[in-house]
Formats: structure tokens, sequence, C-alpha cells
């Protein structure tokens, strides 16, 4: 049993025995990697440990059931969201947005959450959809909100564009091209559909 | 063995032993209401087989795996697309597209699609391509296409409006909302989106 740092660098085990928040921290990060390369079917609690260079016991013990760890792992993955970007236009701010959001889906966190929405059914679902809901889908929402109502202040947007299926629009098509056609949402894409789908939702007809 | 009508409907096995096409019949419709109700990960040729009232040997004869079996299955439970709607304007004709799409979305078929759709990873998604493709994807995007290139004709939708995002636009809100809000997708659901999302997407602006 190792008593210092020095002693635990220097120790004949390849890796020291961690404890405490370093040793949850890795096998949180082994579970978002499961999630993200073998997905939620793929994912066994015996190879977070071993992606994690721990025992299964030690998963156990903080985690009793796959659902508890994917839980755990997919909340400590969640991105940071700051305030809406204000670029100068609707169309640019929601271009940054959308940039934001497609470098999130393609992350790890973005990949693992991602398994799990679309590999859970309903009953399991229910388990993560806080997470989901609360931790991405709610916080997207208000920054796309915050951007179409700055729009219509400014004259930009026509004043009733501020409803649930504006808003529900780039999420729906990110997510039905990705899974649909394996889309990586390029920045040519993402530029495509702000012009050829969104700019014309919004702006207002007439002078 | 029977050998006449009367005497398998008279036999004592309660089940007369069925050949040919009305055992196939028997067996696909079997797995498209596994695949409706417990899914793909939870349709078993045994569970299938049972279903369809013979045994396992019936169905392994015919479908040696079981993505043999869901392709067929899908393909047999494929809607007829008939030609576009013609109501004399495009929010009408789009809202019955709509209306369809929503019975088949619901429907033991439409029900079986779409538990592949999101349970399959990529790897066993390339078998079911095709039929997911060319069965649904493709006619429905023809019919979009046919409605909003009329519409363009009469003057009541905006030229450019004729690109892949637009004609996304309806299947996409349809699947998010469905998959991350178990959206039954009501009528007068349907009848927001498209007064909400498509009429101000495709309207001309201007006179």
């Amino acid at each position: 049993m190792v008593t210092s740092s020095w002693a635990a660098a220097h120790a004949q085990t390849p890796v020291p025995r961690r404890r405490g928040a370093v040793l949850e921290r890795a096998i949180l990060d082994a579970a978002l990697e499961q999630l993200s390369t073998v997905g939620w079917s793929g994912l066994t609690m015996e190879g977070v440990a071993a992606g994690a260079q721990t025992g299964k016991a030690a998963v156990y013990r903080r985690w009793p059931s796959k659902e508890d760890l994917v839980a755990d792992a997919l909340r400590s993955g969640l991105p940071e969201f700051g305030s809406a970007p204000d670029l100068g236009s609707v169309r640019d701010d929601l271009l940054h947005l959308c940039l934001q959001a497609r470098d999130g889906m393609f992350s790890r966190s973005g990949l693992a959450l991602r398994s799990v929405i679309h590999e859970c059914d309903t009953l399991q679902a229910e388990r993560f959809h806080a997470v989901i809901f609360e931790g991405v889908v709610e916080p997207t929402l208000k920054m796309l909100r915050e951007v179409i109502e700055r729009g219509i202040e400014r004259g930009e947007v026509r004043p009733d564009a501020a409803n649930s299926y504006v808003f529900d629009a780039i999420p729906a098509m990110m997510m039905y091209r990705s899974k649909m056609c394996g889309s990586e949402w390029t920045d040519v894409d993402l530029t495509e559909m702000i012009d050829q789908l969104m700019v014309p939702l919004l702006r207002r007809s007439g002078p």
C-alpha cells in the first residue's frame, strides 16, 4: 500500500492505486469512452473497469448499475453553455451556435449522449431524460430563443417566429441527417442549412 | 398430415399445418409484431416462431439470420405510395401528406421500421438502408418535392424553396419530436407545424 506520491510513482505496479475523485474521474471517462465507441449496448461494467485500469469491484462499489454509471458519466461530460453569441446578425449568430453544436455532437461526450438517445428504449430513456433535457436540450433552446428574439427586436426577424417549431428546426435537422445519412455536418453543410432553411424561415416578408 | 381444408379445420391440432405463402405471411407478420412491440433488440427467432404458431425450424429454413428475416418483414410491410395530393393549396397538400405520414409512422409497420432505424448500429443499419430509403424515405421526398414544385409553378411558393433542407424539414421534425418528446403528432400538432414552420418557410416574400 503506497503512502506517498513518490512511492506511488515508483511502485512495482504500473498504475498506482488511486482513490476518491481521481479514480472516479477515470471510471467516468472510461464510461464515456465506451459509450462513444461501442455505445450503450456495447458498454459493460467489466469493459469500463478495464478502461479505467481498475477492478469491477471499484466500479460497482460506487455505481450499483449500468444505468447509474451512465447517468453520472453523461452528466460529467456535459459542456459549459455560455451566453448566446452576438455577432451582429441573426444569420451569423445562428451559424456560430450551429458550429458549436456540431463540435459538441462529435465530441466524445456528444457521441456518448447520442448513443444513449438512439439506443435506449423508452423505459431506460426515462432514467436519462433529465440529463439529456436539462443538460443539453434546454440550454441549447435557450440560446436559440435569445438569438431569435434579439433578431425580432432588431427588426431582422418576423415577430411570429418565436415558436417551438422554429426553435426545434435546427436540432431536428442536425439529428435527422446525422442519423439517417451519417452526415458529419461540415461547415459548408451548416452554412447551407442556415441560408436555405433558417434565413428564409425567419426573415420578415415585405419591406 | 391434413389433406383437405375441411380436415384441416377440424383436425385435432389447433393450427393446421400451413405451407408456402400462408406460413411465410404469418412469420413475416409475427416479425413485424415483435419489432413494433419489443423492437429490434427484443426480437428473437423463437419469439417470431411462437407468434406465427410454428416451429423455429420453419423460420430458420427460410431466413438463416435475424437480419434476413427483419429485412423481408420490413419490405413486406411497406405502404403503397400513391401520387401526391392536389387539394388546391400547398398548405392543404402538405397537411394531407403529413396526416398520411403520421398514420404510417404509428402503424405496425411504421413502428417496426422506426425500431430498426433507432436501435440498429451503423453496421447493422447498412443491411436495412435500402429498404428504409427506397421503401419510405425516397417515395416520401418525391411527393414533398411534387407538392412544393407545383406550389412554385402556381406562384404560391418562392422559387428557391426547392432544396434538400426544405424537403427534409418535415421528416426531420416528425422524427425529432417523436423520438425526443414521445410526440404522437396529433392532427393539431401537424396543423401547427404546417402553419408555423412550413408556410412561412415556403411563401413568397413581398407581393
